[in-house]
């Protein structure tokens, strides 16, 4: 059984720094996976694109791909875009299976970090009715 | 000493469960916040915009307004167009203060999170190497 490679699917913007730290976090998935094969990609702005990375996991002989979408709401871009470029691209790759996670909101309490960040900056509500007090 | 009006700035989508979603979010902050006002805006696709719940904000009293951008990314959305965006719509309301916080991706340690999502899908390396053996 060999892991599968693994696409992190951002979204992609104009600014350098930007996808960096997208890149950062591939590497960073890459370590924490045993070395497994983890590529950034993106849908727009950037290269190597979603088609891109999946072409060369097909190129570099996987069994499987895992797409891990890097985006905090199901909007098109993960409902259409993404499937759609799997689709076509992977008619080329017929042996290789490519599974697509749910995008990084779907499974992470969000509202459980956003309120720790703001409980942070806000103070805690005990903090808050001490200071009002 | 009141509680800022906080702004959850989210991309925003031309599907309106993707805009659903931010608002169920906003909505779940609001109270675990102690029912702080905490309003859903967006930079593109949807209502309210941003400077529209600026200029709420404003109408309605608020001392200080926090504005939480919902990005993964420092993408120009997050350094560019929502510090103008404060800036233009805040020249109405002198006697607002508003804070622009870091994205959610700078505060929030997702490698961790999307490592503990793939070790779910594919097994911890623990149980990966049993498999293998």
């Amino acid at each position: 059984m060999s892991l599968p490679h693994i696409i992190l699917a951002a979204h992609g913007s104009r600014r350098t720094e930007s996808n960096q730290e997208v890149r950062r976090l591939a590497e960073q998935l890459g370590a924490g996976l045993d070395g497994a094969q983890v590529r950034a990609a993106f849908l727009e702005f950037e290269k190597p694109t979603i088609a891109d990375a999946l072409h060369a996991c097909g190129r570099e002989g996987a069994e499987s791909v895992m797409v891990v979408p890097y985006f905090l709401a199901a909007g098109r871009h993960v409902t259409h875009d993404l499937p759609a470029v799997i689709t076509e691209t992977m008619q080329k790759h017929p042996q290789v299976k490519v599974r697509l996670l749910p995008h990084l909101g779907a499974f992470t309490d969000l509202s459980q970090l956003l309120l720790g960040r703001l409980f942070t900056t806000l103070g805690t509500p005990q903090t808050r009715q001490f200071a009002l007090r």
